[in-house]
């Protein structure tokens, strides 16, 4: 099955020259060009010349308005494939249960898993994605394939066990080769787990791996508070950022996982590290572990603050147009000041922020860039009023109003169609059936 | 333009059969028959008799799955037209710009707005709802052509001012007159604004109006902090729950929208009475108002919670799916518990507890209850999980999966189409160009 492989995306060669009329971008209605995967010209009244030919494909985008593709920036995306697996459990008995399944969990449930996590994606607006699960390999394949920017790490988690660690060491090697012959400029990345799940020497193993080879390093930081108690016990009273920072382990290559649970020497840690830290809301929401998510003291402190989903398993999708709105809720709730999270703040987080993270020219929409644009529908209820075109989408819109979507400067979805949808979901539906 | 008014719905004469095949109701494939308004048949395998003719819309139903409409029971419906018209400002700035506002609009505003709402209701499987608002008439209008059932009630907000006061009583009493008129069964409801915003006297004389008619109540209480200060600084020492308390106001005929800062008293009274009580999170912590909602301690009170979206220009929308997931991630949040909030409970707070609070046999799928239903499409990602269909639904789904909703026994959206749906926004962002 894992070989019967049903694409995404409109693909087309990569060479496709996209053109969007009439679309309006911060409030200007323009054209825009799409060459080679880039953003090539925007402006009022371009005219394509004869010799662009029949090539070109013509949107008519008259009432809808793009924004740079969401960059979801810390998924679990296979995970997909255990939505709702254990409801209302505490993070600690959910994750050793999470554990427990995946020792069953092969390649074929990963490539599988991350399709419909990507399909889920794009039909949310998303266009890159960084991720940290098993069998690296088989995501990166599924996610190329759906046309999304997947950024995959080779994640450490020996469970404290010396012998796995070694193992790791050689996969993780072999891995790292391999990924050299990725196309379209996809690159993997180094992860461990927790502080709590993998040995110290192969954090710092893992660390020095990734600052070898130019790699970005996905961690899980802080997500909960039993985390910082037994760290502090461990180790001589240092909390898990202060911990790692002993280990020479924060720094700009680090992107970090949630940061829920710190003290005001940890946000000064994060900070001055330029550390990339990545809140979940919704998954720190519905297992209980948190919610008074630091953003503005990360913020001033020099840390790049992003947004993610986190898995299915706890978030219970993918859809980055809702967790901007949770995260505004909380925020405004928790600090209880309704100007908090500011509309302009909170798109950067989900655009142009995980960018910076991941290193890429891609989260806005300027000559160029990156060609990851969504297509906005606001021919609805939803964009009825007199607020800003961003208070709309994300307070009361959903992701159904994103039309259409371009990643690396080709069509993955056309007015709410990706190819295969269907059978995606039936195999998928098929190897869920297999691990029940 | 009052006047020339699309019609929603796929109206057809109050004795339409509808009869879904082969639609699936808590895990079991069964035919729904629907008559009059009623559900009249659940089986597997009803036969239509040749005499049922050609008046009978049949529905393939394969694949989906049948939930009662939800209950919005706590909304402002014209203030639609006010999404987003300040975002990001405290509560009582924002109180008092919205009264502005409101001092400038007519009945052709509320008409619109209202037909806005019940459009957003619509898609998102909203089959009643219990407004609160200015020209109700023109409310219940709007709603009745929309096919949404609507409980309106006459508000009075005097503003502390006798004169007006008098006023009120006159124009209400008028209002019940012609509401007497309503077809469908609709009736008027009684309603004040808030104890801050109206006299003792009129709120006693509102609540005995309401007795006397056998009508519901439908206030504003305890909805933010100050509210409760204010009120122990002006009525010695009593808060809001108790004031109300001493003018015998209290009683299974209030709905309460709000009730968020609550003593354990407050919590006893309102139990004992068998207040219904609604939670409107979204709004609550968009307006930083708060987010510690009692549910627990009010439903072991005896108290009967219910759901809402309040107003659109605070929430910013009328999607009661969304308002599920928002209560459920703030109340595991806030209690640190996971297992906070079961979804079952969850689901009958949007459905059966506001057919019980309006004191109408809906909210259930079952023989002789109103034919208020939505048709839930799980052919997409959201449902590929081994999760109860409800966790899927309200956890990973987003409202467009309602595929189609029945009201009244009548078709108001079938695949996703309200009729009309383009003229009514077309009309609406006329009037909304009008204030602007």
């Amino acid at each position: 099955m894992f070989n019967d492989r049903p694409r995404a995306g409109f693909f087309k060669s990569a060479d496709t020259m996209i053109f969007l009329k009439d679309i309006t971008i911060d409030g200007r209605v323009v054209d825009m060009l799409i060459e080679n995967g880039k953003i090539s010209r925007i402006s009022p009244g371009i005219e394509l010349s004869p010799a662009d030919g029949a090539d070109v494909q013509i949107m008519d985008c008259r009432g809808k308005v793009a924004i740079p593709g969401f960059i979801n920036m810390h998924t679990h995306a296979a995970m997909s494939l255990m939505r709702g697996i254990m409801e209302d459990v505490p993070f600690e008995i959910w994750l050793s249960n999470i554990w427990k399944i995946e020792k069953n969990i092969d390649a074929d449930f990963v490539y599988w898993g991350t399709k419909i996590a990507c399909l889920e994606m794009i039909k949310s607006g998303t266009t890159t994605f960084n991720d940290q699960y098993f069998y690296p390999d088989a995501a990166h394949q599924a996610a190329v394939e759906m046309g999304v920017r997947p950024f995959i790490c080779y994640v450490v988690l020996d469970h404290l066990d010396r012998d796995a660690a070694e193992r790791q060491k050689k996969q993780c090697q072999l891995m790292y080769e391999k990924s050299l012959g990725w196309k379209d400029g996809a690159r993997m990345q180094m992860g461990f787990h927790a502080i709590y799940s993998v040995t110290e020497e192969m954090m710092v193993w893992a660390s020095d791996f990734a600052k070898e080879h130019g790699l970005k390093l996905h961690i899980h930081l802080a997500e909960y508070e039993k985390e910082v108690i037994d760290c502090k016990a461990a180790h001589k009273g240092l909390t898990p950022t202060e911990y790692l920072n002993e280990l020479g382990i924060l720094g700009p290559h680090l992107i970090a996982g949630h940061t829920l649970w710190l003290s005001e020497h940890d946000i000064e840690l994060l900070g001055e590290n330029h550390v990339n830290c990545v809140h979940n809301i919704n998954s720190n929401a519905k297992l209980a572990s948190g919610y008074r998510f630091k953003y503005n003291e990360l913020r001033d402190a020099g840390a790049n603050v992003c947004l993610g989903t986190d898995g299915a398993a706890s978030s219970n999708n993918m859809d980055m147009l809702e967790t901007m709105k949770t995260t505004a809720l909380f925020q405004k709730a928790w600090r209880k000041d309704p100007a908090q999270m500011p509309i302009r703040e909170l798109m950067d987080m989900a655009t142009i922020n995980g960018a910076k993270a991941l290193g890429i020219h891609a989260g806005v929409l300027q000559e160029g860039a990156d060609a990851d644009i969504s297509i906005v529908d606001t021919e609805n209820s939803s964009f009825l009023s007199p607020a800003p075109f961003e208070a709309n989408l994300i307070y009361s819109a959903h992701s159904d109003c994103i039309d259409s979507v371009i990643a690396g400067g080709k069509f993955v979805m056309k007015n709410r169609v990706v190819e295969n949808e269907e059978s995606i979901l039936f195999y998928a539906r098929e190897v869920l059936n297999k691990i029940q």
